[in-house]
């Protein structure tokens, strides 16, 4: 038997005899039709995304206001998961700033090249970051079978000459791939190639990871793009049959991100920290000229979205309630 | 044109006149036969496991040993590999022991429950697990998309009564489910729900995930336990005629796995580490009687595979080397 008794409570009398009250919000909020399981969904994840291409005038932020005002981070956080890409500015030009803006959040994920990482022309590099080289669009650390989710990236001080960055939303490459090439998505979202990565950073690491360059999940929908041709093992786990479909696929995908149209580029100025999706954007930067006078110093950290998304939710919390 | 010249090296000139020389071996090494690919996958990721029940004899190693000799260290990771868990005797009783272990590997993982935590009876418990009740068999924080990888736990001081703990081999539970009820197999591997966990810790969080009692990769083969009642969601995010098929389904599962014929039971002694793969079993504790002299006090941390995994790789190297 089920009736609403006082103060809105239901009561409901089990063919046992026992008896349950609940709240009617609480009942209503476990509501089984579409809608509301649907609206539900998406108040907790946000998954709703803006695609975007060369067109796209990059979010931006204040960075000392981010850190001081639960509006300002709301908003920078909001546009991160939507868009995939925010600048803030006005940063302090020294090391320091990414660790900041990650305990905003709530930590910063440590991996074998330390808290936060400097990018920067080093000598005897331990990755092509660490050099003045072009780096073609990638994402970061598909050597790892859970790759950071959100990357930071300070700009201490910039190249006098080159070292643009360049940045493509790989879901919006997905959907494109998926109309104009249907045979390289389906290799791309199928096959599973090896990544690896080694050396001796905040300490020694032999590192390898079987991935979809598309993890795509059981409804079809992307979720995370792994590539970075640096760390792609040159051993390939594949019959020798799929050779050759793999590396048309793999050039279909890498074509159309280079596409003028689909391609996003900026120069990062001093004290700006670019944040980012590392699931869904591939980034890149141009070559640039190192001197000893002038050199170019980058510091970054990582975050895993389920923490951005924990802190997302409570800053939703706080400012819902004071407006 | 293809030849072997000087130093087993092979020589290869392509149609456009270019010339490539390889190393034989490194060609070897890139072999596409289904053979070659198996044995090189396999000694890369050490996929094999020894499925264990009730009459399991935990594999046992020396706490000092592991941390100053590689061999002994090699041992204690390939044995967690294969059997899901390793005790470790001879540990200081205080805190700080599974930071140094989590150090031998490489790092531990950072979670909103802190670098290490504390598992005793507190007031005001934030968990369940900080409470002397009962703790049935879970893996732990599947609020976390990616839950992390492999558990360590010290025994700082136990209970003078009750507190034993429980473990069953989730990969071995799997493969009785699909043999014995296909139809609760299908629905844990292809039904999503929510996991939620909220409350401040090393900050404040409020997380929500979503994912497969038991993970299954496209191959069918068992990848992740992901199942902790404490923090699965009362909100049940599916078609309302899927609902009684899940609940019947889960309630298979876990009678399985609580058949005392499944289930291994041990006390930890003060002093003892116990390491094990928090992907594949399931674990629990038993109630205890909290006293006012006599406290018991566990201190743990979480580590990842792939962190696991590369010093294994490591010590497997230098192991190798010296034999």
């Amino acid at each position: 038997m089920v009736e609403v008794i006082n103060d809105n409570k239901v009561s409901v009398v089990w063919p046992d005899h026992h008896t349950s009250v609940f709240d009617s919000e609480w009942l209503r909020r476990r509501c089984f039709s579409t809608a509301a399981r649907q609206s539900l969904q998406e108040e907790l994840f946000l998954n709703d995304r803006y695609y975007f291409d060369s067109k796209l005038n990059i979010p931006t932020g204040d960075y000392e206001e981010v850190l001081q005002d639960d509006q300002a981070a709301l908003a920078w956080l909001l546009a991160l998961r939507r868009d995939g890409i925010v600048r803030l500015k006005g940063a302090p030009r020294e090391r320091g700033q990414v660790a900041r803006l990650a305990e905003r959040i709530g930590y910063l994920r440590l991996t074998f090249y330390g808290h936060t990482w400097q990018v920067q022309d080093k000598n005897m590099a331990n990755n092509l970051a660490y050099t003045s080289n072009r780096l073609s669009l990638h994402t970061d650390y598909p050597a790892l079978h859970f790759s950071p989710g959100v990357q930071f990236v300070h700009c201490i001080s910039q190249a006098v000459e080159g070292g643009e960055s360049e940045v493509v939303d790989g879901f919006h490459m997905v959907e494109l791939l998926q109309r104009e090439d249907p045979e390289a998505y389906r290799t791309l979202t199928s096959t599973q190639v090896d990544f690896t990565d080694m050396g001796r950073d905040y300490c020694d690491f032999l590192l390898q990871s079987k991935k979809h360059i598309i993890d795509v999940d059981r409804k079809g929908r992307v979720e995370r793009i792994n590539f970075n041709n640096a760390t792609r093992d040159s051993v390939l786990d594949l019959p020798v049959h799929q050779v050759q479909p793999f590396y048309r696929g793999l050039k279909a995908f890498t074509d159309l991100m280079n596409r003028p149209e689909n391609m996003v580029c900026y120069t990062m100025e001093p004290g700006e920290v670019v944040t980012f999706d590392n699931w869904r954007l591939l980034h890149g930067r141009r070559s640039y000229v190192s001197r000893p006078d002038s050199s170019r110093h980058l510091e970054g950290a990582y975050l895993d979205w389920d923490e951005v998304m924990s802190r997302l939710r409570l800053l939703r919390n706080i400012v819902h309630k004071h407006t």
